[in-house]
């Protein structure tokens, strides 16, 4: 594994075609973080659309730019939802990230996320540690914690993302992201995005949105979490706890430039 | 279609109603907007109540006094609640309102939105104006964002409320509305409200709650868009985003008196 | 019923636990709330996991610190959940708490309840008037507000309490909580609490996460809820309308100390 390291220029261009073309960012995601994943890309100047029911999912996946499939919260009818979305987008070329929340805790979700993975060819995975090595066969964390460290995951990041050619983001302290060759480290942020449910999630419906505009998986990844995680380090400036955090981070993020973003992310 | 123009003192007084008589709204509604929609609500000073179960809503809409149903993210199990609501409503006389959320650009919702609308006769229809257009037979948008201009809607929004005998709002940069005779402009308003997921959703509910205290659906439809234009105008002073807009929007509604919406509200 | 007080310092403990065990607190709860929930949860210092579906609730109720049931938006599906849920918290002693939202003013969830509660043996049961009456056979009230004072439901509380050994929260403008022996009040709070969608429902869910660290149920409800009001009291200072002060809630709950709450919680 080479350590080419992006630029930050790259993550502003990429930005930059977000807020230009505000692609049409398809999302199935869980009850508990629907609103926030909204009102975060619509902050980051996409345009969300939450359709998952079985009915309109698939059509609705090939004529989106992105597609997010979360396990958060999953149901026999929203899980057939996400099946047809994922054969929609897969038929019709549309990048789509898979977040498989809880994987390797949780049984059921889990061969549905190992389901999908295989089946879907997705664009990027985003997950902590545990997650990913739940992708690898191992098992996995207790609830939506991580009960492994991101360095126990890198081999099976990379090892996965060389598999199905796609880009893998493992979240932790400092993200790590791969898609088999490069590593890229994200040192921006804050622990109090840990404070505030669905910040995690929502960052996965910013690389859908980020991979609608940006053709390497790699670059649209890390530009996602590089301006969700710089706007969090302005936002933790003006929050008093993590209520007045979580309004600010969205403040932050629609008011964060592309030469903003350059300049200011940390990248390992 | 007259130009006959309604007066800021009806609107002041149909929300002075609300305030007093702070009706049960009933909402089934969809997963991303829910919990803004009851705060707004909250906020109004209405009661809000999220029944939405087959077994349940039936009944409930039948004591409440106001029903929203929103098509935004429909299933097999809220339809039929959605359904038995619509029924409950009609058979006691419970005003209701319609929104077919992205209706025309997906196909089994506007039979679901086209089905409730012949069968169950809304006191108010709200959309866009690709959903008012597909309603009326045309094509739809593209996800939640409408692909039509307002005016495009305008005589399918007079034909429907005609033959529905309904007020019809088509949401757009300056709202439009109509009950088939009279056409009210509401130029109040700020792009940023475009900019928080749900504020579209949450101006159905409020229609609800204001035709539970007002008889003329034009009027309580009317009030509802004054009241929450108006109050985005205050909230766009304090808030520094969407965030912290979303945030001043609910705290302005709540200070919102009868005399000040008269005030302020701009019709045309 | 004897006139036996908590001591502030009994509250201070069961927080401090709180804060040093960050309780895993699986929570089945409804649309509306559950994002709220989670951040109050996480702000609280648990770690939230809404696990709802029936494949995966019981195995993980098992395995969880505490357990929320709340009936605010019940399907079919959800509903088998919370049978799954809490067959497995009593199989395997995690404690739970029963929040039977709206029970008497509606049939389905009514029985529901009732089911739940003589099956599975909660710890804490919390609800207004309305709905501590309908458990106890009375009719109900009419959407989610009670149709009776706290006054009346006082003697079912505290038979309910004894029959199943468990705690009844009554919420009202003075909190009432029994134990079937000993009553206490909670007069600490802000009328404030009841024009933001979700703050009852989240008191039962951090009544869940208290009753996770301290074995006395009483104890742990009205830590729970004097760590609430006493923080809404901070929050009102804050805010400017109900936008602000739910942001601010959030933000005065994760600052409160132990030491805070012993000095400024108001017990009756």
């Amino acid at each position: 594994m080479s350590d080419a390291i992006l630029s930050p220029t790259q993550l502003a261009r990429c930005w930059e075609a977000l807020r230009e073309q505000s692609p049409l960012t398809h999302c199935l995601t869980n009850i508990v973080v629907a609103p926030f994943t909204a009102n975060l890309l619509l902050a980051a100047g996409a345009a969300p659309a939450m359709v998952d029911n079985v009915h309109e999912a698939g059509d609705f996946a090939a004529v989106a730019d992105g597609l997010l499939v979360n396990l958060g919260t999953p149901y026999e009818d929203t899980t057939a939802g996400m099946r047809a979305a994922v054969s929609g987008a897969t038929g019709a070329g549309t990048p789509w990230v898979l977040d498989p929340v809880a994987a390797g805790g949780l049984a059921w979700r889990t061969g549905i996320a190992l389901e999908l993975l295989r089946g879907g060819g997705p664009t990027i995975v985003r997950g902590n540690a545990s997650e990913v090595l739940a992708l690898g066969g191992g098992s996995g964390g207790r609830g939506v914690d991580s009960a492994h460290t991101t360095a126990d995951s890198l081999d099976t990041a990379r090892q996965l993302a060389a598999e199905h050619g796609c880009a893998i983001a493992v979240s932790g302290e400092v993200d790590h992201l791969t898609d088999g060759d490069r590593l890229v480290r994200v040192e921006s942020g804050d622990p109090m995005m840990t404070r505030v449910i669905g910040v995690g999630c929502a960052l996965g419906a910013l690389m859908a949105a980020c991979a609608a505009v940006e053709p390497d998986p790699l670059v649209a990844a890390t530009t996602a979490t590089g301006a969700l995680t710089v706007a969090a380090e302005s936002a933790i400036q003006v929050g008093r706890g993590p209520g007045s955090f979580a309004v600010a981070l969205l403040d932050e993020l629609a008011a964060l430039e592309p030469a903003g973003l350059a300049e200011r992310v940390r990248l390992g």
